[in-house]
């Protein structure tokens, strides 16, 4: 119940300055990375993730320089600070900020990549990795190492590719390369979670069908979890209308109640990931509507700025933590044997990709063709979608090191090994796949790949970054934009559970928790 | 250079629970507070800190039931968290909320109330134990721990008084009460860490002018580095125009920067404290604006709820600490002993106190009389003034645990005293002090005291607790405010430093770094 014994002993090992020095010299590294990234942001082959990576690189080099080949660190990365205080940032500014209408819309084909993909995906590769591995002379990973690989290696980060898409000359790509992005995270961190509960030892249909249904479980309970978070804050803030006193206390009490659920879902054993999601959709959807208009304007960037601090400090770590030479050391694989498994994990994240990217599409167009209500996803789109999804980030590093560190230091050479192909795989995913992105699109779709300030100076880079909260958010400047970029989907009746779930929404969700009546014009 | 021993050994120590579990509870108690805080704002006889200690004391009780007498914590205080995580936003807030013009304009007074008021208290408080202390049976303790006693029951809380106190009605008072609290907590902060330094078993005259140097070179350095790292960032934002790109990164770059001055001058052993107020200072009066205008609204209110979160924080924390069970059987008093102690300190802290805001208010309006530009503190103003700081709070408390406890364990009876005497005299004096504080202003000032809200629906408590940024900020929205609420400050031109420094900051500060050109029609 306290932490009393770890504070303890941790006062044996750290003065003060222990702490002060690496945290300045991160703060300091993270600011530089911000302003870089800032003049950088003109050339757009070049995204906030590949420049802090790269810094990460440099800043390593330079300590392992320095400290004369002992160390590339400044902190030591520990998976708990990761999951505890970085991730849910990111999640729920993703849920908070994501199109509402286009996700719910598209919501079809985004569950059949994030979650069907993802089994695909995990199985291509866990059962790659196990013929493969060996062949290199790397054995002594367990079974349940062999399916963690599956789910590591099966976490996207699509950060890289939405800044080079355009969501108003491409709205239902943007959707579904966002949306997948998002579901797949989530889908990846609960599979992987039900994957350490499975006693991999007497594996059968059963217990894959067990881990099927702790699946299930882990999902639908994470996502009410996330839910009921987010209704009881915008119950609170519409019943006890904080912002007559304080919008202060309002933003505070977002921000506490979304961490809140986030802290929860990981207390019982749910998918504080999930929850995270959900809580931050519903509290822009119901509680955004409740507060003062400083504090809408407040915990929009707000959210934003802490998931992209966040995000920076995830991707200089990674960039640092390539070059950690104990790792490297500890590994025992020969050079050759190293680059082949490295290479053989690319080949299976092209191929597990490529497995369920065209499949799925297929299926995802077929079932639209008989429901007549959705723009088919062209090949080219498809082959977007499985590029978008071959950059490996943070989730990945998040759960190889916690699969294969004991508090971020790994403990045989089979682990090290393990978490240096992991940290390989992401920089070299990012780095190369990352620059590649924006010549494909643009060979792939001239007018989708096309920046849109060059045509538009009224829309700014800030409006793609930051989608609208909401269709109903405010609808003058919504429905301008949808005239513009989604005519097609505006012109079209909307038959399916959406627009059951709006009348719905109008008729007892609002009144009751919040948020403007749906424009009547849009159906 | 590295936290790995730390983490490493943390690692025998803790699973995921242990750090899920009080964090939730924590953040959930910080939920309840606030709501509790909001409920209780119509009375404002009862603030946030009153209301986050009375929780915080009735969630020990609670946790002391169910834990059967064993604990009545959830985290234990590690005062390094405090001074790296919780003090910095407390601190910057105050700088970038402050009232610049009031500030600069009582600049006089607030600084021989906040500085010398500093000294003459201490010494009063050090002395005053040193005498009584014995006389109940409390041996035991170092020169260096009475000079600490001093620092540590020098530095107050006036949150209480300033929710009471109208800043309209009573400008004067409201500036020097604000200012007085910001210099004093940095004043006992600095002199806390001059002491450290003193080599205490040979006092002579010539030791006691060395703290007197060590402050002085503490001050001026620290205020220096603060200064530099306000007008680099402003230099940055106006230079390099974030805002282009991304708000986002302007808000980051502010929150970092900040930071990154408090941990350089902790670095450097200066006082954090101390930079980061006038870091504060000087974003708010150049960095500011150069931002966006969402950028805007958002800092103002991050920065409002940051404070405002460590706050409750560390109000919520002290309130379950003071019950905690080991501390009060590892001191050794008897129940009447330890009663006068506390009796004892409560009373040299009145003592204390009235020894410099009498004489120095006399100082003040002898000095300004001779100038003839302001107005004198009256009797009555001095007793407020005397009372508002009489209230002990999160700075008191933070160094008590730096002085008698080894990473929040105290390791000796002696210290456990101390470390509860602080405690009882946090409690008391915010509770008891603070209850008494508005029929106090009440009775003293039947017109300061009002709540405005009363008189004039159109200014809002959130204005009151978030002071206009600078008087240039919104000239038409302060020249209203200080026509009505100032006009005595306002008629009377000014002849001090004040007007030397606005014209260079007209004619080269504000070109270089940003800000918009003061009002030319006010003097």
């Amino acid at each position: 119940m306290e932490l009393d014994t770890l504070w303890n002993t941790a006062a044996n090992f750290a003065d003060s300055h222990q702490q002060v020095v690496p945290l300045t010299v991160f703060v300091a590294v993270l600011c530089f990375c911000l302003i870089l990234g800032h003049l950088l942001e003109e050339n757009r082959w070049v995204n906030e993730s590949i420049t802090a990576l790269i810094i990460g690189l440099t800043t390593g080099t330079i300590i392992l320089l320095i400290s004369k080949g002992k160390s590339s660190h400044i902190l030591r990365f520990d998976e708990e600070i990761f999951f505890i205080y970085l991730l849910p940032p990111i999640i729920f500014n993703a849920g908070f900020q994501a199109k509402k209408k286009q996700f719910f819309h598209n919501f079809f084909p985004i569950m059949l990549f994030g979650v069907v993909g993802v089994f695909i995906s995990s199985s291509i590769v866990t059962a790659g990795s196990w013929l493969i591995f060996p062949k290199f002379g790397f054995v002594g990973l367990t079974p349940r190492d062999f399916l963690a690989i599956g789910t590591i290696f099966s976490s996207t980060d699509t950060v890289c590719t939405l800044q080079v898409l355009n969501q108003n000359d491409t709205p239902l790509l943007y959707s579904l390369v966002f949306g997948e992005g998002v579901v797949n995270d989530a889908t990846s961190v609960v599979l992987f979670n039900a994957i350490q509960k499975l006693d991999v030892n007497r594996i059968d249909g059963w217990k894959a069908a067990g881990v099927f249904v702790d699946f299930l479980y882990l999902f639908s309970t994470s996502t009410a979890l996330g839910i009921a978070s987010g209704l009881v804050t915008a119950y609170m803030l519409k019943g006890l209308y904080f912002g007559r006193h304080s919008s202060i206390r309002e933003i505070a009490l977002m921000v506490l109640m979304a961490y809140l659920s986030y802290m929860l879902a990981e207390l019982f054993d749910l998918s504080g990931i999930l929850t995270v999601f959900f809580s931050g959709i519903f509290m822009s959807h119901y509680a955004w509507h409740n507060v003062t208009d400083s504090s809408r304007v407040t915990t929009k960037h707000v959210f934003a700025m802490m998931s992209f601090i966040a995000e920076t400090f995830i991707f200089l770590y990674v960039g640092m933590d390539a070059l950690d030479i104990e790792k490297w050391k500890m590994s025992k694989l020969s050079l050759w044997n190293a680059i082949g498994i490295y290479c053989s994990v690319m080949f299976l994240i092209l191929l597990g990709r490529a497995a369920f990217v065209f499949p799925l599409s297929a299926i995802s167009n077929c079932m639209d063709r008989t429901s007549t209500q959705s723009t088919p996803i062209s090949f080219k789109h498809q082959v977007v979608i499985w590029w978008a999804g071959l950059m490996r980030g943070a989730v990945s590093i998040a759960l190889a090191f916690k699969q294969f560190t004991h508090y971020g230091v790994p403990v045989d050479p089979v682990n090290a090994t393990m978490v240096t192909t992991t940290a390989i795989v992401v920089v070299f995913s990012t780095l190369v796949f990352g620059f590649l992105t924006k010549p494909l699109i643009h060979y792939l779709l001239p007018q989708g790949g096309t920046n849109t300030l060059d045509r538009d100076p009224t829309i700014t880079k800030e409006d793609m970054r930051l989608p609208l909260l909401s269709f109903e958010e405010s609808a003058s400047t919504n429905l301008s934009r949808a005239k513009d970029g989604l005519t097609r989907l505006m012109e079209r009746p909307v038959y399916t559970i959406h627009s059951f779930w709006r009348r719905f929404d109008d008729a007892y969700m609002r009144p009751t928790f919040g948020g403007p009546r749906s424009d009547q014009s849009s159906p």
